[in-house]
């Protein structure tokens, strides 16, 4: 690429707050005040409430595609207050900032992680802090920080031990794969814990062999939805190299009545 | 803080337009054509719609994290293309724009206003004016030429009589105060109009008596939502400094059937 | 206007991806590794699901008011990964980049197109091309190069024919106009594809008679929705253009079961 790549600004934000109240803004404006040319993207502010497995699998989804030097702060955090702890992440090439809950540590890991500290310093932080929006009182303010340049040596103790997130590991037992799904996404695709490594393992090639809770089906191991008519089911490996299963143009987790977290089975036909 | 503070570029919005539509993208348009190193930020756009209260609470909540400098308009306009004003308040802090409605007011006057004008001078709106649509005619183009440096003294004459929103004030009587639901936010905390000064007035420390519309409760009085064990409602001062009503990891509105504007009468117990 | 109007860096982004997952993250991800300036602007990502008839109106309403220079990206693209082709539209205003079904091309023949070239060179998309998620491995990045001042000559050959969209044009017989809806926004206000200059030449001032599928309506022709009593329903010239349904501080297509598609008669009464 002929393009010279600038030093990020970049803060991102994921939380389950919504759209429709000013938590946000309030976390962007505390950004702002801190670092007035932060440029924050927001992953998504529509986590269901409460679920920190899933605002942790969307962090590590989206994050690796952000430059070097990104921060991201995450916020689901239903312990806010209590004595779970406030950290920050440096990786090889991002840092996280958020309780330490197992929300970050995913996407962390993913980059690989450099050195974790407990978020301590009061001078980083806004002078008033509410017990029950640390988004807005400690991590907005810390990522602006971050991102002006001060090192998380800076924020409080090191700290080796964190809260690990809860996801199950797909397992292959001779020809069939056993794993769950991890997201459901707008469009009702079912995402998978199984990644391609996985399903080209047991040879899966043209037609998929899927047990769900619901039902078992038969479906065409496609490269592309469109591959399949609309409204007709079809198996895939997705953008994020996970299996998938879809219905063209039409919503595969409705029909099957899946949620986040059903086990499946996979193997080939 | 060590960092040095330049000055802003925030321009906010907040409406009722909602996110499916294409209006916010319009007035964003008008506003980066006029001042094109605008930073935008949304509150929300998801106030109910026409419901000029919830956006004045709205407004004059999340404001005052913004940085000095930083320009707010609002529209929630029922009015638009009536007789009803446009206006732009220049606050000790901040600057906002929008519909003589109510709906600046309650924001502007945390700030201290230093003055009202009504907005008419034509050389600062879009060539063409809609009768519906003023947020992308007017009072973005003139938040970005207040962004870009045009005093507010040259968009029309200065006014001293304008709409003012409509909230009640809450009462204590004896040892018992008379408050109102400001807003149910998307976790479905109930915020009242109560404060925490009054709230120690009554000398409430460690259990609430609360009447609802609905029901009588017997509250714990805590400082976090996590105090609470999940599914458990509390009693607390919220982020903004008024007394809520929450469920830990639940939904208090829901669960009590409360709206914004019910009632609510509060003693220590 | 006074003020000097610097070159551009925005970038616009329409889809139906919804707000809850990663996906348009992952496309400002791709946007801000390639052009760290961008300043990118969601127009929409709330089309309904594979609605391309929607996005393109919306793509051609807003994009009107953007600044020169703009590029604006969008995908509602149930054709991804096979054989359908990406995109970008050069007009002596702004670029488009999409897929080529007919999305960009009503809001790209707005602005006088230039020239259209497909988009085949891989070395301005991500280094691997999913077969499911062209916005975030192709149309991202190529956007970015062109505003980082890359030619659409350089992105693949040039093309003649591409796909048009699908939209009916409003026909006047004698003093009635045989119009459809083009869309229902946020509030219920029915937007038909009825200009303003076919309204005047049906002579059609004070009163409108309006033929809907569900009933037949003699509405009050007005300027504002406020000239009509809250909940009243009234027609008028919207601001964009268009004959417009609605009712003041209420909803006229759940009134009147309109949705978007459906065939209307106007004539003066």
């Amino acid at each position: 690429m002929e393009d010279k790549q600038a030093m990020t600004n970049v803060v991102t934000l994921t939380s389950d707050f919504g759209n429709k109240d000013f938590y946000v803004a309030e976390m962007k404006a505390a950004i702002l005040s801190i670092c007035p040319n932060a440029v924050i993207i927001d992953i998504t502010h529509e986590i269901t409430k409460y679920n920190v497995r899933m605002g942790s699998f969307t962090l590590a989804t989206a994050t690796p595609y952000f430059p070097e030097g990104a921060v991201h702060v995450a916020v689901i955090d239903p312990g806010v207050g209590t004595h779970r702890r406030s950290i920050a992440v440096e990786t090889r090439k991002n840092f996280f900032v958020g309780p330490d809950n197992g929300l970050l540590i995913l996407a962390a890991e993913k980059q690989q992680i450099v050195r974790i500290h407990e978020i301590t310093n009061l001078r980083y932080m806004l002078p008033k802090i509410s017990k029950t929006f640390h988004g807005r009182d400690i991590f907005a303010p810390i990522a602006a920080h971050i991102m002006n340049g001060i090192r998380i040596e800076s924020l409080g103790p090191e700290i080796s031990e964190v809260v690990k997130p809860d996801f199950a590991q797909p397992m292959q037992k001779g020809e069939v794969i056993l794993g769950e799904v991890l997201h459901v996404d707008s469009f009702g695709n079912i995402i998978t814990n199984i990644g391609k490594e996985l399903i080209s393992k047991i040879g899966l090639k043209s037609l998929a062999k899927i047990e769900l809770p619901s039902c078992d089906l038969k479906l065409k191991f496609s490269k592309a939805y469109g591959e399949a008519l609309p409204s007709e089911p079809l198996a895939l490996i997705g953008s994020h190299g996970f299996f998938e299963i879809s219905v063209n143009q039409g919503n595969a987790a409705r029909r099957y009545e899946i949620n986040s977290g059903d086990k499946i089975i996979v193997s080939a036909f």
